[in-house]
């Protein structure tokens, strides 16, 4: 399986991350990528390329130009504010607030266009993320091109990031945007997979009106795990959209007995759906040793679940997302493709 | 004039604040209310006593009893989850997230009921504001049984809190729940003028829809200054409550001619609207010296305004709001109550 990769991931290196009331050095590293990148070298899964640049065109297609523009801008604008260090939101449109007035100071804006307060943006995080959706979209091009399967291998993640917002260590929803891809490309319908721990707050948001994506997660349950105010079992979809979103949230200690039926039970509704390619936001902040998630898969049931979206019989996208037991996420990881690739 | 103050304030003191993507000492700091109480004595207006408690009934009445057993309970939930620095939010219901879905975990508890992160919560926060609120309670009494005015020297302060938010450095909405007990008590009307450099979000927003507060804020624009996404001059009110708040957002550098403008126009619409009590929300931080606001008032102002305030000749309640350049604090407050009662 071919895997797309790029070394600007590195320029979005945030010091801090906002967690529990401190700053951390964040769960979401750059180191991530290095032991993802070394466990396929030990497997020989080592064909690695370079992402194309695909210009600002397909990113246009999911966000925002004002969102986009502010992402561009963001850290000149908090400098030129006189603030040094990293950018962390500090006041949101909360309940009853004029949740669409768009300030004009940097504070602000960082406000209106965040979901969380842990992600911070530093100066190159811009172009990591563009590199990260540069890699979902050459990824995707390849399986345009005749490849059953691809690996993007995205970091910053995407799939918390929605068409104006961002957080959850995610600014461009590079899932979103690769299924948006294949559309323009000529599929009819896409299938989107979420299965990092986190519901896909960002790629549910994109996609909820529409029937040309279907978008499914598998997620700790929102009431007691981030993002916490999306991902219930209820949000099915809306207008065109109903019935092509799909939630299922699951409780603290879930074990692969419990998720793994869960995925049977997506894999029949995408295999019904039909589509002409499957997306898939793989996290693997579901294992049992990650230290901000609560499912218990074993390093082995990895595989077990590759094995099953092979499965499916479609072409498939992988688009990495989380994981922050960075130890073992080269193992997990690498055992989802292998299982898909072993079936 | 009565000044009504609590030495339970200082039960409040977190060590940090989130500001520029920092934890920095806090602006809202113990010290103000030294520095306050030391001019007071100083201008022989040394008549201070301490509140009674008023329980939880008056202050049931502004909010809700969800957010109240949140905010009584928060630090006791953070802390068994096994958090030690002081309570911050991480993450919050974005546009088209979730609005009313209430989380089991705290860290999804603590974004539902907050608008902002410079806030935090630490052990002894829910006793400060409660007798923050007591302090206005007792000083709102104090006018019932006879007083022309008071002076409730709260602190934390008040006027951001909504029935169900907290944030910018507020939790109670003391002037808010002070103006409900005047009409508990058989006021039919009553004005709020908030002179905060802030906007009183939380105040208007709890009378947005009611015709028997008028609520009137003199504030930095919020397309440039928190709270951000309120305060606005659309906002005028609505349902019964229309034409009853009135917004006076002013730019950056304002000084005392514009902002004075802007008072006798507010005291205009209090005269016309003919209430049986008058609550000021006295925010300082409109002094030239304030480090977070842009408004450039001198010493002497406060002095003219407290005169034009007594103009309404009105029972008039003052309850202490922001005010952040610390040592003019004392001498700007006690100019407003100086003016007024020299009038």
């Amino acid at each position: 399986m071919l895997t797309v990769y790029s070394p600007d991931h590195i320029k979005h290196h945030p010091k801090g991350e906002l967690y529990a009331g401190e700053f951390v050095t964040p769960f979401e590293m750059p180191r991530r990528m290095d032991i993802i990148l070394g466990r396929l070298a030990e497997t020989g899964l080592d064909e690695v390329v370079a992402p194309e640049d695909h210009g600002m065109a397909p990113l246009r297609r999911i966000h925002e130009n004002d969102f986009l523009e502010f992402l561009e801008t963001c850290w000149d604008q908090w400098v030129a504010a006189g603030y040094s260090h990293e950018v962390v939101p500090s006041v949101w449109p909360a309940r009853r607030m004029q949740q669409h007035r768009r300030p004009e100071d940097i504070d602000g804006k960082v406000g209106y266009y965040s979901l969380a307060a842990e992600t911070a943006i530093c100066s190159g995080t811009w172009e990591a993320a563009r590199a990260s959706a540069n890699v979902a979209l050459t990824a995707r091009k390849a399986i345009a091109e005749g490849c059953d399967s691809a690996f993007a291998l995205c970091r910053p993640p995407g799939h918390h990031a929605a068409a104006d917002l961002y957080g959850g260590y995610c600014f461009l929803n590079n899932a979103a945007i690769a299924a948006q891809a294949f559309l323009d490309d000529g599929a009819q319908r896409v299938a989107i997979l979420d299965v990092d721990f986190h519901h896909g707050n960002g790629t549910q948001d994109i996609f909820f009106q529409r029937d040309d994506v279907l978008f499914l997660s598998l997620h700790g349950d929102p009431r007691q795990a981030f993002p916490s105010f999306l991902g219930y079992e209820d949000e099915t979809g809306a207008g065109r959209g109903e019935g092509f979103n799909g939630n299922f949230p699951l409780p603290p200690g879930t074990n692969y007995g419990e998720w793994g039926r869960a995925l049977e039970i997506a894999c029949q509704r995408i295999a019904d759906y039909g589509p002409d390619a499957v997306v898939i936001s793989l996290g693997v902040d579901t294992f049992k040793e990650d230290p901000i998630s609560f499912f218990k898969l074993e390093s082995d049931d990895y595989r077990r679940y590759g094995s099953l979206l092979a499965g499916l019989n479609k072409p498939t996208l992988f688009v990495m997302e989380g994981g922050y037991a960075v130890e073992a996420i080269g193992l997990n990881t690498v055992n989802v493709l292998q299982g898909f690739l072993d079936r």
